[in-house]
């Protein structure tokens, strides 16, 4: 298939790309700054630029969102909206203006805290939360193009810096949530959160 | 104990309004165009002033929130972001400003499409999604001050205009959403989503 990925620079996105190509995909990779295309996908403009230069493809996987960690009382009406834009709204235009472009299926990111939440974490919460009822409503309006999301909680590989903040929340290997990408982009199901 | 109950005006609003009433509770309702103040709470510069006008009270319940519903296709990211605005932000900042008003409890409304999609329904389920990721995680940093949603279906006195777009889905009576409200408000716990 040709796969385009999004986010391909970052941790969980370099995974998935590595194990796509293994895999025998054809991936076209999109960050802001690295990858094969650069674009800056929190903007409209440039996502519906980005599906004009790559044309069609078989599916979309998405591995980036920004949103800002604060303790509750220093969140504010900015920062949510900064999550909002970089990891919800930047999500919802991939699929939005992937419909004319994308084959099969869209892969969204989101994450435990929509579920479990942490202390320093409401904005993620609220942002994680909204994507994956996203997903579960969108698939009933865009089929047969399909709509999953890949919900993980922090990465084992990342306990070192991130640990802390999960206090005794089991953390998952990055190939499981590869695994993940995997089942939505080759699988047929759609609607679903993937919880590796 | 004092409420200050937003979105009072409303169908939901005016059920919970005269169940608080008949309860003994002492009301301030707020709305854009009627109720006791005269507030818009999707500006969060009305939201402080809201605040600086009513004082110090117990519980704050949320019973207001627009969204757009239109077919996914029609849904711009500006209907999205509006949704946001009108739902989302809206009561989080009805929170934030609070925490220094509120001794009690704050109750926000959200609804099934967090769960369960219907056509039409994409940016409801988003917001409806994010509202209660945030309940979820504001309880645990908010403590001893209370946060809880609550989550209705469609209102069986709404079946006659609503009824259509939730084909199959059983209705609630708005006298069992009401109750969720007390529950929330008189109750002890946090961090709920009360389905009622």
């Amino acid at each position: 298939m040709k796969i385009l990925l999004v986010g391909a620079t970052g941790t969980l996105g370099s995974a998935v790309h590595q194990e796509l190509v293994e895999r025998k995909h054809d991936v076209v990779t999109v960050s802001r700054t690295g990858g094969d295309l650069q674009f800056d996908v929190t903007d409209p403009a440039q996502v519906a630029e980005l599906y004009q230069t790559v044309g069609q493809v078989d599916a979309v996987a998405s591995a980036a969102g920004h949103v800002p960690f604060k303790p509750l009382r220093d969140l504010t009406v900015e920062d949510y909206q900064a999550g909002v834009t970089g990891k919800v709204l930047s999500q919802v235009v991939l699929v939005r203006e992937g419909l004319a472009h994308v084959t099969e299926s869209f892969t969204l990111i989101t994450g435990v805290l929509a579920r479990e939440p942490i202390v320093t974490g409401a904005a993620a919460s609220l942002v994680n939360g909204a994507v994956e009822a996203f997903v579960r409503a969108a698939a009933i309006e865009i089929a047969p193009q399909r709509i999953n999301a890949v919900s993980p909680t922090v990465f084992t590989e990342a306990l070192d810096v991130y640990g802390d903040y999960f206090p005794g929340m089991k953390p998952v290997p990055l190939a499981e949530v590869v695994r993940a990408y995997v089942r939505s982009i080759e699988g047929r199901q759609t609607g679903q959160v993937y919880v590796p």
